[in-house]
């Protein structure tokens, strides 16, 4: 990481841990300061500020907007974690497990107000613009999870579909993140778009590199057990593209593990990771990314600053796309 | 009802049916169309309303606010009956049970989004003020849903914590409606505040109210079951102050019904009601409800505008208090 990089997420980290700082009642407030302490990239917020900075403008007056859009990042996790009866995130117990459902309803309802506070507090000449952005993105999202709740009950889904689901899911908030940091930069609309579709591009890289890590990461590097996605039936592009490839053998073991009840989870991961195997899987997965990765460079090469006020954006998208964990 | 309350609550019918009409995907935004078509009374919009009309303004530019007000008022009904576990609203299967508890999730979340969006939609000068009352607003109500929720493990819950709790969980919803129209109408600063001040105390009396009509009300008007809160042990003003007047005899009773775990419903809420009348609580709590009620008319004339605009809101008031169900 430059240390640009690096000095804009302590900026980002020293401003999370005051968030809902001292707020009452603890049992409302203590859950999202759990968290957001957790930690993560901070990717999103990192971006915003990045988006200013390729401007030439000073980051501070995108702080607050960026903080929102994590915040709103954290809560998105915490709801859908509820909803995929997730036991872990980030090494850590989700709220739910930690708490109970009820607290992580609540608790994630007051961070979505929580990220409209801190987006709100943009200068006033930005505010309409900035609240339209934040607002559809917000809604994006929801709309990418419950496509993604939908896929569970379906077996057809397509690719199309796949990349769909994901690009309202996780692409857009990437989206968002770069262009709020170029409206508050006073960027012109073009680039603003521009950089819109840069994060569109890398968000769906991004997404389909975090399902090829849960299958073919490093277990030392990735941070969580391997084949999780394939333990739970999850519709990632692997297995939808499994589904869609394999011969009538393979899809008859794919479908018995799809629909087994009672399993030996390392056995399961194995078979399943064979058939990918055997269908390139990784490669096919790999060449998507690329493409995505290569289409996000190709947005970025057009917004019309200095190259070489590029090289930071260029240098962290590459290490999110060859990034082990 | 005047006709200007009938005009107003048509028009709020109107365009609430317009609310997320043809969103996708149906399995997303069914459920809050569904909300806000099983009706209730749309007090927090008309309040909105009368407000930018008590100052003799155009409603028009108000309607927006007025019905995100509304849908984040649906959408606190409908996460809070799923953290209650509520069965039936209105009449109707709440969303949890028609659907499903990730469904009702998700679909709130939408519902806040759209409330903002809505919200968002009033002329840009006014923007940041109408945000920042309506966010400060949302957490209040989350607050005191927390309180609500936090109330339940606890039977030393005072009156005054009561009053903050449901002055937070309904009251400021009723005084921001009233605030938000009185800043859409160029209302002086103290102007607004004393509608706020109104709405409050409004609010207060109006919950109260509420809680004795699920003990006192005529069955054949109040449009639920009588009891309702006696048979779930809810922590209303009632409970708490019969747990604080109650002689020993009389508490020992109360413990018994709150701890029996098998009861016949219909003698738990003839036995609690038995000693509601003991200790005279229906006319305590028509006490307190009129002390509400006469502060939000002192509030209301302190407001600087002739008496005779004030007489829709007043009579409004009074259908309120005096009402049945």
């Amino acid at each position: 990481m430059t240390n640009k990089v690096t000095f804009f997420r302590n900026q980002i980290d020293e401003k999370l841990s005051e968030v809902m700082k001292g707020s009452q009642p603890e049992t409302l407030f203590e859950p999202p300061r759990y968290v957001i302490s957790l930690g993560g990239k901070r990717l999103r917020p990192i971006l915003t500020l990045m988006a200013v900075d390729l401007f030439g403008k000073e980051v501070e007056t995108a702080v607050n907007a960026a903080l929102g859009i994590e915040i709103f990042h954290n809560f998105s996790l915490l709801h859908d974690d509820l909803m995929d009866n997730a036991d872990v995130r980030r090494g850590s117990a989700t709220v739910h497990k930690k708490w109970n459902a009820n607290t992580a309803i609540l608790s994630g309802d007051a961070m979505v107000i929580e990220a409209y506070k801190y987006v709100a507090k943009v200068p006033e000449k930005y505010l309409a613009k900035v609240l339209e952005l934040f607002s559809d993105t917000a809604m994006d999202i929801c709309i990418g999870q419950q496509y993604d709740m939908d896929f569970e009950q379906r077996c057809d889904v397509t690719e199309a579909e796949y990349i769909e689901m994901i690009l309202n899911k996780t692409a857009v908030l990437t989206g968002c993140s770069l262009k709020m940091g170029a409206i508050l930069a006073d960027a012109d609309e073009r680039d603003a778009e521009a950089l819109y579709q840069f994060g569109l591009n890398l968000g769906l890289a991004f997404q389909l590199k975090d399902d090829l890590l849960d299958v073919y990461g490093d277990p030392k590097c990735f941070g969580k057990k391997i084949g999780g996605d394939i333990i739970s039936n999850k519709k990632t592009y692997l297995l939808i593209k499994a589904l869609k490839n394999s011969d009538p053998v393979q899809r008859k073991e794919l479908d018995r593990w799809l629909t087994a009840e009672h399993f030996d989870k390392e056995e399961k991961v194995e078979a399943v990771k064979k058939i990918y195997d055997e269908l390139k899987l990784k490669v096919i997965s790999e060449n998507l990314i690329e493409k995505y990765y290569l289409a996000s460079l190709d947005c970025l090469s057009s917004v019309n600053v200095p190259d070489d006020r590029k090289k930071e954006l260029i240098e962290l998208s590459e290490n999110l796309m060859y990034r082990d964990r």
